[in-house]
């Protein structure tokens, strides 16, 4: 994950803040019990370049095989469609004909061919989707469809699940003499463990790029922030990410070019809305009380510092220690030592929050008020130094709490 | 993990069961704040072939590198000295030397070069041994040795953690017309996804078997076994089992031969010890509620099934709905898929205690009552079948509870 301090991400920009998008959203009963939106659209009034990263789950679910299908058909398109409280995975032939079904009427709406839609859906695997209730969902949110505020969160709202607030974020940026925005909502907050994306996520912007550079930049821009994510190790079978531009913002001006120092700018902005976005699924994952961020640098290389990052965050000993607000370290360089890195303990170096406690094989003595504090706080930085290379690899994760395994015991029954 | 439905295990026999084995135990105070036994020793009265497999953890703690060097420079031993309380792990050069210093005082009791004693800690990682009180707890055990089932236990309580019941298995059989007990002892329950061993395990023997036969067997049944079992994916730093063959009962006769029928009698003894003892962690798991194996078959080759049963028995989602009783079995089949393996849902088939629920791609409508049924039971059987090929595999595993996350957020603190 690219640090990116100098760009202003601005969370009261949402996906219809770039120019030539609309969205709406009703609420119809997908997800049981509530009387919250689960059904959303978002529009585009011009054909959009659009790209797409999704899961690398085997078992993936219907709406993922219509997103790939749709994009490897045509480079535009003209809108999303999306509900919570069904997965639409595991599902079989009738789950791929409803997602199909899902992608048409909403075409119907937006007077465009099916595969100008791309669908995304969330929610419990293995159950078929109501599609009385989701057809009547899309037709009033197509007549919700609106810009502004209040669309952006409606739209935002309708792919919760277990999320306990809306996530959105966006960037305004100079291209070619002209303001574009970045913008993108997304969804979290379990089976969280991406694979070349996670969970959903939609990203909008009105800069002109070509869908061959916009997917070039997407799958960078996961690759460096929600793919170096994890809130439970399960890598979900909907991970979807998609953008479209509709280029309004720079009419008349030539569209990004490949190599150039708009494309460095534009690929600036989208992976500093993923990031906040990937921050944010961090910070609201499922029983989560804290924010954990693992750096581990010196490493073999880069996929060795990866493969310990993850398993340092993936650790269930790792997380309950955290929610305990235990210095329990040795867990720490524990589950390094299990990630298949070629180095050893001589040379490691751990940092919690700044303070230093093991360090070339032995135990630092710490003062133990100064790790008591960084325990206790919000937001804690574990950083592993193996002392073997130059590989880097940074990971966002949260702690295991007790609400955790109560949230997760209790999500369908 | 080979089904050995055949052999009879005696959860009465202990280590001190086959000829020439003797235990003692002392409460020294290593496990802080409690008066239980913290150090063991294990002691054989002739020169016994030995052999052991360990942790492939990077992070590997200081006795396990002891008992590496000593099993390479000798085949015969005459002990193992344990303890519970601290890991004796990333500890640096003070830690090995403490390691060794173990071994060379049992030996002194034993009369024997250091080089002849095994050493086994488990407990906290990152804090050096409070060697006085070791150096008093060995002292102790060795003026304490002696068989039976007193001192069975008393060895087997003394490298508890947080275990809630000793662990112990043996089986009886003929070898060479010679009456021959395999027994062992081990310890759980956290920490616990075992690579080449797991946690810490005892086996004796007074069959007849020379040190190479014995590792291969040994190496074996641990894969067979240990190997496949996992309580949270942590694989520890300590994982240590070993297997001393004093050979008493086949006085006179010759020593099993490699690829002899009592050399397939005597592996699956071994093996059966083993399985009993990887039952017991399973059981024993810390806070957990049930025992769940988990079977996949019809996969493209055992590594990929071993992949799968892996990634399923290691889901925190899985695990949980399993403690809410739920049959969120979508968890069960998106786990399989971000496991590597080759093949799709169009070919799998799921079931739960026999009840079919999903089966080519598509979900079962399943009685709702006999699925009920087995998400109560205490013992849950999880069948997969990916429909792709031959492999198979079976892992061990238990669920995710409130307790697990109590116990590991206030290990240390």
């Amino acid at each position: 994950m690219t640090a990116t301090p100098e760009i202003q991400v601005d969370a009261a920009l949402g996906v219809t803040s770039p120019q030539g998008f609309r969205a709406g959203a009703a609420a119809v009963g997908v997800k049981a019990l509530t009387e919250k939106p689960d059904v959303g659209m978002l529009a585009c009034d011009v054909e959009a370049p659009a790209a797409g990263v999704f899961t690398q789950n085997k078992v993936c679910a219907a709406p993922v095989v219509v997103c790939r299908d749709h994009l490897g058909a045509r480079k535009t398109m003209r809108g999303v469609v999306a509900n919570s409280g069904c997965a639409n995975a595991a599902t079989g032939p009738q789950g791929l004909a409803d997602a199909r079904d899902m992608a048409a009427r909403a075409a119907q709406h937006l007077g465009c061919p099916a595969e100008a839609v791309l669908v995304a859906s969330t929610g419990v695997i293995g159950r078929l989707m109501p599609m009385d209730k989701v057809r009547a969902g899309i037709d009033r949110a197509a007549a919700a469809l609106a810009a502004g505020p209040e669309a952006d969160l409606a739209f935002t709202r309708a792919v919760m699940t277990t999320d306990t607030r809306p996530k959105q974020a966006g960037v305004r940026l100079q291209l070619a003499g002209r303001t574009v925005t970045v913008a993108g909502a997304t969804k979290g907050v379990g089976m969280i463990a991406p694979n070349m994306a996670t969970t959903l996520g939609f990203l909008t912007t009105d800069a002109a790029v070509g869908a061959p550079l916009l997917q070039r930049i997407l799958g960078r821009a996961a690759d460096a922030t929600y793919n170096c994510l994890t809130v439970d190790g399960h890598t979900s079978t909907n991970d979807t990410l998609v953008i479209l531009a509709s280029g309004l913002a720079m009419a008349g001006a030539k569209p990004v070019a490949k190599g150039s120092r708009d494309a460095a700018a534009f690929e600036a902005a989208v992976t500093a809305v993923c990031e906040s976005l990937a921050r944010q699924i961090a910070a609201d994952a499922e029983g989560g009380t804290k924010s954990i961020e693992v750096r581990v640098t010196g490493a073999a290389d880069d996929g060795e510092a990866r493969a310990a990052a993850r398993a340092i965050a993936n650790s269930p000993l790792v997380k309950t220690a955290f929610f305990g607000e235990d210095p329990n370290w040795g867990r720490i360089v524990s589950a390094a030592g299990y990630a298949g890195i070629s180095s050893g303990p001589e040379t490691m170096r751990l940092e919690m929050g700044g303070v230093v406690i093991f360090e070339r094989g032995t135990p630092v003595e710490a003062d133990p008020d100064r790790l008591k504090a960084v325990m206790a706080a919000h937001d804690i930085d574990v950083h592993l130094d193996l002392g073997a290379g130059k590989g880097k690899a940074r990971y966002l994760t949260c702690d295991f709490s007790y609400d955790y395994v109560k949230i997760n015991a209790e999500y369908t029954t």
